[in-house]
């Protein structure tokens, strides 16, 4: 854990260069626009520990797969998320040495990202080892108004002397991935482009053919006035820039202006690239720094208008929600829906792939309640789209007749992973794509997207349980064999309570689908039966045969459900009773001691009771949560929001936020000793979960609306919007008093604390 | 399956150039000599699809290990059996073109591996493309009687010219391993000297720092005459050769002798590497090719009159039998105990290491029954020696105290292996290395091995065990979790019946080595409780509540011990329902359903029986036998012999004689289509295992050898030697009786079919 940085409402603050937390730095200052991002390296060289990363996204690389020994259905690769063309270099030369902060004097140092307006500044003074002092202010982002957009402010002012600085703005397409698994280079040159103060690079990724043109425009202000500049062209391989010897004077600064456009075959066809790219960045430049950031200020203000949280009282978890939503708003825009939410978005390479069912399970509820319904729609298209792809997925592993197994890690519907306790076993995750369906029409009330959509994908999964349970005769019941559950610190186990029991859920979701596609759509329902041969009769008859005598172990004496059968025979021993040494157990224990212990490494019976709370009385919530927090380690960033929300439920308020602080911060301290490796994007979906489900108690039952807050009392209030079926809902709750105020015209029903109210238009209720 | 080579009661013989089958001859015709081994590639240059293998006995490098995801206490390295100094190279040019049989027309090719005489021949009339055309005829072998010593005899006639052949005979240490993880080289270059028609390479591996000498000396003989000969040195980097023009008259063959010395490292030091080669060298030239082939017959007759299993009516399964009693005689000779048997032995790179638990289960009954007790003690020693490190290993993993786990695979002791299902939980090898112990004094008598190696053994695998279970309350027995049996086709199973039993036996073996260094050599005992802090009544108090109180799973109801825990609730449906185009499974089927199958790789359960067959009733053996026979798919080659022993011990002899089959001719006719990577050596052992010990029903029991013979309906007869205790037992089935024979002088004690005989000193008797 480190906490080297400054709390601050609305930024991240770092003060003082400190190299050895560079890394660190680079992943949690990163911008994005949901079409690309960029991790905080530095504008000018730096030979220090660093690790680059500009990303574009959808654009991958199907790195030939790593793996000791080969397992029949591994995935012959890995798609990685590809460091593309760096789009950010300004080298600046005094006196023919480069300026690098590793090699120079550095004081005033000072990163600072500012959430509110969406960019990056920082600033410094180094001296170089001639003596030589310059102050550097520099400020980018990554346009939300223009995906396609990016933008440099970078100022240099020469402190102790008048003589000349050289400026090389660049563009590098020469990079690699520090994850690549065979230290192959991912991209070859197509075009290379220098002319005058202008460059491009368009790069291809080998195997995928993804197209992606970089371009770049700068100009250089001194005195506020644009200059005329004397480039020297300098293009070798993919690396293409412009040199220019600038006369400064002392204290006059100097101001470089980069308008980038980053442009992919993804959606644009390869011959138009270049084009467009040129045309891009001209109308970057025309509009001009100042303009593309009060653009961006004004986009930005709309987001936080939308999914703010406010928490007075304290301002480091005030940062770290923000923080959070921030980096959600930058990863995924909901624009396209062949794009997704990467575990580390765009702050690094790390976990490669895309999708993992952490989209479905933990960032859906925050995209559907701060966004436009398109924006959660898409998400779910997505796996629409991927469908073909995850039924050809399961007839690898043996399985057939249109039956679907999602992959675990994906970039275009074909699986990544190739451990086979997950990739084959760990296959909960097709519950969880079910479930997101199921979510999504529960807040929306869409439910017509089971016609176009959903049903299609619900028959495909439920057709998979049911291949996949088998009966037992001694038991004389449905089991399931061989199964990791969502606690990974279990492999290969039998009748895993929570897969078993979301796969009873699925079967009976989507026998209540096809009854509503068939009552709603008629026509529409025989055409899908007959697109997938679809014996109803036989398979809906099955379906009931499975889901109604399906095992799901338990222990009657202890009133709970078994995480997996024999679950009681390990060694039961409370988290609190492991020494501090021990700890992350993933880090210090060999696997198989991590397996055979008791420990769990995220929520697994409580996830499932979490998904489908309303089941389950409250006495047997309480019972499997005493039961199983005090064995639950949390080493997955995935857990503890779950374990909020049903603290919080269960009026452990105390808990509840002790919870709560171990994801509110992950990132920004560090906890888990990897932010260096990039954010963990998906888990800061849990963190608002953690605040608008857990504090706030917030459920959707019957089309209304639901809230039941707490307030820890270490805050003096918290407060956030929710956006529902076309209205706005603000919550806020003091010590005293919660706030309902609907912020819409029209009226909405609204249950608070068990209460149903009519919260009229633009009217508000305290209780 | 394929069967393209002659069946002959003494030779392996190939008719016919088949390039397609190629690498599966060469590992089919390797020749080795325990110490050095060498497939059969071909001396001159071959363009055509081939596995290069030339090996040295002990010499490994640690290429680093390739895993797809980390666990933490996996091994960084997997030691790999490394292609050395290709010493068999002897190129041929006719008209400036290489002879090569890729690009020949190739008539009358043969390919012969001399078992009796131990040594491998090939002939073949080759065209060129310009319709040169030349007889080949080549001999060559690894001298049992000096095991640093090769030698070649090469002839070359023209058959319709006369001209000129230009022969290069050539060492070359510039050669890669196929499965190296990195595509590395592993040897650096020391030393490569080339003079006149002796050359010398001395190569030394990285990071290990192994050196071996490679020296040659060569002459070529015309109408036997040995000629001088003007030389042409070829040097470059580890490749030393010397090109001779040679003028040839048609018809008249010209012959090369090439003798050469392999010295490594271990055996003398690298200043003296140099010398002592040159000195081996010269004394093989000076004893001359045919006086070295010889004394090569005369050892190899001796090996047979020890190891010999004559089958009389059954061509294919004589040569099936010597086939394996050769090659096992060519990997392992006891001479040293720092080496082991590998298990591809000499004869291609798979599976890297050098020992598995092969060694202790499946092949020290062949080498304790077939050579002197010291060949067997040496394997043991090797363990011995390997204490410290399985010490360490354990350690890696958690366990302390002194306990040990050996490791699956190993060359210096080190864990090698890196899966975690097998590396952290196929521990029952640490019982095996156990039962090596046990097996060799019950065979030997030897009882004293305990006093100076066996009891530190015995008591750090006991300590293992005593941490490795847990009480489980809700059982109230000790349980083991966490483990993979020898089945590998279950992986994480809680309460493996054939672990838990063995981990208990282990624990009472310990107790009693312990009683008897005790009463035996009580300074030693005393001197081994304070080395290992023994702390003598608490360990042994804790032992025995464990073995006396482990849960070792069974079904009242069938009378059968089960696999696992659970095991009765898969689906249950015999192998023999399985359909042609799911086999082998572990090829057709994903990890997955491979696992959650009911199928069964090799020998578990009944693999315990074998072991502790004496405790267990036969009801009881035939109950389990029957159910789990038909649901083992014997996908290990190490599965069949089991079974062969125990269906002759239930009387079962045709179910016995198909499992015999599945064994006998497994790389003589490809059955696993991966003949190719090599040859399955300690599965050799296994076959001699299924004649002795299932046929011949052979048995130790208090200190007396017992024989209960069968004869399979479709053989005339069957005999085999015996070494026991210093003397010599022949065994001889007919379909009439039983001939046991008492080679030696002293009178032997006997039973045989349950009857207890007194063998004279030289006596018979037939029943």
């Amino acid at each position: 854990m480190k906490e080297y940085l400054q709390h601050d409402e609305w930024s991240i603050i770092e003060k003082g260069f400190k190299p050895e937390y560079n890394r660190i730095s680079e992943s949690i200052f990163s911008i994005g626009n949901g079409r690309m991002g960029q991790r905080a390296n530095f504008e000018e060289n730096y030979t220090g520990d660093s690790l680059q990363g500009s990303y574009v996204a959808g654009v991958y690389y199907p790195d030939k797969t790593k793996v000791g020994w080969w397992k029949n259905g591994y995935p012959e690769y890995f798609a990685k998320v590809l460091n593309a063309t760096n789009w950010i270099g300004i080298d600046i030369e005094i006196d023919g040495k480069s300026l690098d902060l590793a090699s120079c004097k550095v004081a005033k140092f000072r990163r600072v990202l500012n959430m509110k307006e969406g960019y990056l500044q920082r600033s410094f003074v180094a001296t170089t080892k001639s003596g030589k002092k310059v102050k550097v202010e520099s400020k980018r982002f990554c346009s939300i108004v223009d995906d396609e957009i990016g933008a440099i402010r970078y100022a240099v002012t020469p402190m102790n002397f008048s003589g000349t600085i050289n400026v090389t703005p660049y563009l590098n397409g020469d990079v690699k991935n520090e994850d690549a698994n065979w230290e192959e280079t991912f991209w070859n040159p197509v075009k290379v482009v220098v002319k005058n103060t202008r460059a491009f690079v368009i790069a291809e990724t080998k195997k995928t053919g993804f197209q992606v043109a970089t371009g770049m425009k700068f100009e250089i202000a001194q005195k506020g006035n644009i200059g005329k500049l004397k480039t020297s062209k300098i293009k070798t391989g993919m690396y293409a820039g412009a040199s220019v010897d600038v006369p400064v004077v002392k204290g006059e600064p100097i101001v470089v202006y980069k308008y980038v456009a980053i442009l992919a075959s993804l959606n644009h066809l390869p011959k138009d690239l270049l084009d467009r790219c040129k045309a891009k960045v001209k109308q970057a430049q025309q509009i001009g720094f100042a303009k593309l950031l009060k653009a961006q200020q004004k986009a930005w203000a709309k987001k936080w208008e939308d999914s703010d949280i406010i928490i007075e009282g304290d301002i480091a978890a005030q940062q770290a929600i923000r923080f959070n939503i921030f980096h959600l708003n930058q990863t995924f825009t909901g624009v396209d829906e062949r794009l997704n939410i990467g575990p580390k978005g765009f702050t690094g390479e790390k976990y490669g792939g895309s999708t993992y069912w952490d989209t479905e399970a933990y960032c859906l509820p925050f995209y559907l309640a701060t966004t436009e319904e398109k924006v959660a729609k898409n998400l779910l298209i997505y796996r629409y789209k991927h469908l073909e792809k995850a039924i050809e997925n399961a007839a690898k592993l043996g399985f057939d007749k249109g039956a679907a197994l999602y992959p675990m890690v994906t970039m275009n519907g074909e699986e990544c992973h190739n451990e086979w306790e997950i990739t084959f076993e760990e296959i909960h995750r097709n519950g969880a794509i079910a479930y997101g369906i199921f979510d999504y029409i529960r807040y929306t009330g869409d439910k017509d997207y089971l016609i176009d959509y959903g049903a299609e994908v619900l028959i495909a999964i439920a057709r998979f349980w049911a291949q996949r349970v088998h009966f037992s005769a001694p038991r004389n019941q449905y089991v399931m064999h061989g199964v990791t559950g969502p606690n990974e610190y279990e492999n290969n186990v039998n009748n895993n309570w929570y897969t078993n029991y979301i796969a009873a859920w699925c079967l009976e979701y989507a026998t209540e689908a096809i009854a509503y596609v068939q009552s709603k759509a008629p026509h529409k329902y025989k055409a899908l039966k007959e697109k997938i041969d679809f014996k109803e009769a036989e398979e809906l008859a099955n379906w009931k045969a499975i889901r109604s005598n399906i095992y799901l172990p338990e222990d009657k004496e202890r009133g709970i459900f078994l995480q997996q059968e024999g679950f009681l025979e390990k060694a039961l021993e409370p988290v609190s009773a492991l020494r501090l040494e021990d700890r992350p157990l993933n880090q210090k224990w060999s696997w198989d001691r991590v397996l055979r212990s008791c420990y769990i490494k995220q929520a697994d019976v409580l996830q499932g009771i979490y998904f489908f709370e309303e089941k389950f009385d409250l006495p047997t919530i309480q019972r499997n949560f005493d039961f199983y927090e005090p064995l639950t380690v949390h080493e997955s960033s995935l857990s503890p929001c779950v374990h909020v929300i049903l603290a919080a439920k269960l009026g452990k308020q105390e808990k509840a936020y002790e919870m709560y602080l171990r994801t509110a911060r992950l990132d920004l301290d560090d906890y888990n000793n990897d932010t260096e490796d990039g954010l963990h994007i998906t888990s800061m979906a849990g963190t608002w979960m953690a605040i608008v489900k857990g504090i706030g108690g917030m459920r959707v039952y019957d089309n209304t609306l639901h809230f039941n807050p707490f307030l820890p009392t270490s805050w003096k209030a918290v407060s956030f919007k929710i956006q529902f079926r076309g209205k706005t809902i603000l919550v806020k709750v003091t010590p005293t008093e919660t706030i309902l105020e609907n912020l819409s015209k029209e009226s909405v029903a609204i249950n608070l604390a068990g209460k149903a109210l009519e919260l009229k238009g633009e009217g508000r209720v305290a209780v």
